[in-house]
């Protein structure tokens, strides 16, 4: 949607330095912006490309305005305000409400006037979906979930069973919500199946995404709280517990019945032991493995960086005779008594 | 299902204590069981729940029965003793046999008329499906697959081609069986694809989780025996054998060709290497990384647990120390002699 | 497709020590081949199944010729020259154009009439389906999506939208392109979403596995260029840029706005941080952690291999006494000066 620099200043209650009546039609990097395109410096990594930038206006710090080639809006954090007048620039796509003809909704599910359900989705027995919601072709919506107001489910979702959300959710393609859980008995014969009967209560604000997995309780529901954000390709087993606006990385894997807190950030393939617990505002950096509850905010890793393949098999190697070396210290230490 | 405490006691040949006219008509957790719930306790860690709990009865062992506030079924293995019962009270859902209007089931497909094929389903050329079996929305049944009797292919499951299952398997939404290995010949113009033309042959009961992959054979088949247990986003390449009652839990990745016994469990995020064999009864550790066969039954580990941040950084460089450590250790033994 | 061996020869230029008018039918393992079966000997693993075969012939090199108990067809390369004649021998099924009447192509999409779109497909609005494309049952092909000729898009895959191919890509099952990617600016109020505009530029003969995600990007496109190999599980965040002819195997998982040379090859499991180069020619072995640029072609790695649990368990206590023992070095050296 175009809109005019002196709009955006004022809609989000910037300082402007440059013409306000600019047209503002799409977004840019500061590398390959247009003249019609909204850029943003946020991080000093990208200031190089600030002088050459050919976009209409930049968000940036006052810091910065002095080497903007071009008009200047002014936030002390120019990410948020460019992501803010982002969304007005290019909202999400608006779909009619409606049923396809060729989606399958079951007559005991409820579906809201104002919904669109896509090409070939499926509604199935008592689920409700919320008005303006989205249910992409493809994506089922299993027997008993209840869909908040303004969720996206997009194409070729699955939301198993006994899942509820809030409002404004996201759940990206290849999701899957509210599959069993991993409960398996072990008896003379072999595993056997424990039922999986808990559901999954999702809060508002909370976007899933592509090809992440989060199970259903065993008994009681797996729980995810208001703003939750999951990248692609996460589990979350049954009747994990995850707090306000905790973020997660890819491939991070939670184990069953782990309690984790609010404001905490798992970077990328991060794993997590089930029935510990995690206090809020905890980080764990890339691949570390947090098999013990965490007590203290702050960040916590367990990951080595490589190293050219030859030096790193001397180090394992060195790495295996530490046992003795400690021995060998201790001797020598005896003898310089 | 409702049954009474009587019934239970007698067909699953428990000892009972109370009365055994209690309906019991759902599951519950210790902590959050309702007056109508059965609930067990095998774990010490959830003992203090138990003398607090609602629930009409507890399935446990003799020693923590004087610590139950309600009606106790004695067992020694109170957690399978659970999930026997459970199966009785919660039941899986029962399907009406027949073929959802929207479903596109090819005419050389021989499905059993006992089976469910739910909305948008697919079933292609010379598939068979079997007695009793549950095709879920949206799941694909490829050309050539055969699914036993009791199997159920949850929503938007892909049996991509050639896949062969015993009964009673259990299929979780997104896991993909049978689409091709990762074969490729790398050539002067790059890489050339190598045609992957064998199938996936899988016992009876097994359980595969949601966005699990296992792919078809390069020219013999990937096998996977009976009563194996995947959780949600394992690989299983091409040629893989897994045998009997083998569990692997989230996020294993097994490279191709590889030869795994029967009974080992693999915890999250384990790596196993292309083309070892590893004998029966292995269990190997969270996130460890198998990469020559083993041939002793055991535990096996290779990971580190997390540090806070600052003490892991200053552990890695003491690490890269090593080498030289170690000489100068070597040189203040010489001195010492 | 049935072929003798002489036509197998000539059209391959090879030599062939045996009968050329033996017939070909179908592909085999030099254990496991039939009569009739084309088979290969390329690693020196399985050269001791090769006196032993029951392949009509066997493509492998001059030195392996004389172990031969059948024919030969002599190569520099037996597995590129065996996936060639494989190719010719049991070709990727042809599908006969056409829509399939339960699929759903909106109106606005350019479908070439030698494409086959499967039972319940779907594509959107404004998407573009090359000659001789498949999109199989399920899969999406969303809102201006541009396929070129010749590529597979297999049941249940997901191109969200803006993904553009080119020609003889192969999509498997499961696998998600064009997502959102993970964009989110932090705030008083918690995360608030950045919208994810570019789309994904993928080159030719590129091949994505099962499950598989590649986002959109955040502004601008993520790119793979042509020749691209990636297993099942990965995950290609937004901006991401992929050179020609690279491979990844399963469960790599790729940070935003990383930049990957041509022909590197990274194993399973590897990750690989954000906004960081990688140049042309890099291997990374197995579950090694790519935290910083690598400006070196070479071999790079950064994992244990497994212990039993109870050496490496004291390896973990060794290593947390390092610091002091550097300590006591120093102690020792400072009393030996």
């Amino acid at each position: 949607m175009p809109i005019n620099l002196g709009e955006l200043a004022q809609r989000f209650d910037c300082e402007l330095i440059g013409d306000p009546g600019v047209h503002i039609e799409t977004l840019g990097t500061l590398a390959n912006a247009g003249s019609n395109a909204l850029s943003f410096l946020a991080s000093p990594a990208y200031k190089k490309q600030l002088p050459s930038t050919k976009a209409a206006a930049v968000v940036l710090r006052t810091d910065d305005a002095s080497d903007a080639p071009c008009a200047a809006l002014i936030s002390n954090d120019p990410y948020a305000c460019y992501a803010r007048m982002a969304a007005v620039i290019c909202p999400p796509t608006a779909y009619e409400p409606g049923v396809h003809a060729s989606a399958a909704v079951a007559s005991s599910a409820d579906v809201a006037n104002s919904a669109h359900i896509a090409a070939n989705a499926v509604v199935e027995d008592n689920a409700f979906i919320g008005a303006n919601t989205y249910v992409g072709p493809g994506a089922v919506v299993g027997p008993g979930c209840v869909v908040g107001d303004d969720c996206r489910i997009l194409a070729n979702v699955t939301l198993v069973r006994a899942v509820t959300t809030g409002d404004r959710c996201i759940f990206h393609s290849g999701s899957v919500i509210g599959a069993d859980g991993f409960g398996n008995a072990m008896t003379s014969d072999g595993w056997l199946k424990v039922p999986q009967i808990g559901g999954v209560r999702i809060g508002s604000d909370v976007e899933i995404g592509s090809s992440t997995t989060v199970d259903c309780g065993a008994i009681d529901d797996t729980v995810i709280e208001d703003g939750v954000r999951l990248d692609n390709q996460i589990q979350i087993a049954h009747n994990v517990h995850i707090g306000e606006h905790t973020a997660m990385a890819t491939g991070v894997a939670v184990a069953g019945s782990a309690h984790i807190g609010k404001r905490c950030m798992m970077a990328g393939m991060v794993g997590i032991a089930g029935h510990i617990e995690i206090c809020d505002d905890v980080t764990v950096l890339g691949k570390a493995m947090v098999s013990k509850s965490i007590r203290q905010p702050g960040a916590y890793a367990s990951m080595f960086p490589i190293e050219d393949a030859r030096s790193w098999n001397r180090r394992v190697a060195s790495f295996r005779r530490l046992d003795k070396l400690i021995g060998r210290v201790s001797e020598l230490e005896k003898k310089n008594k």
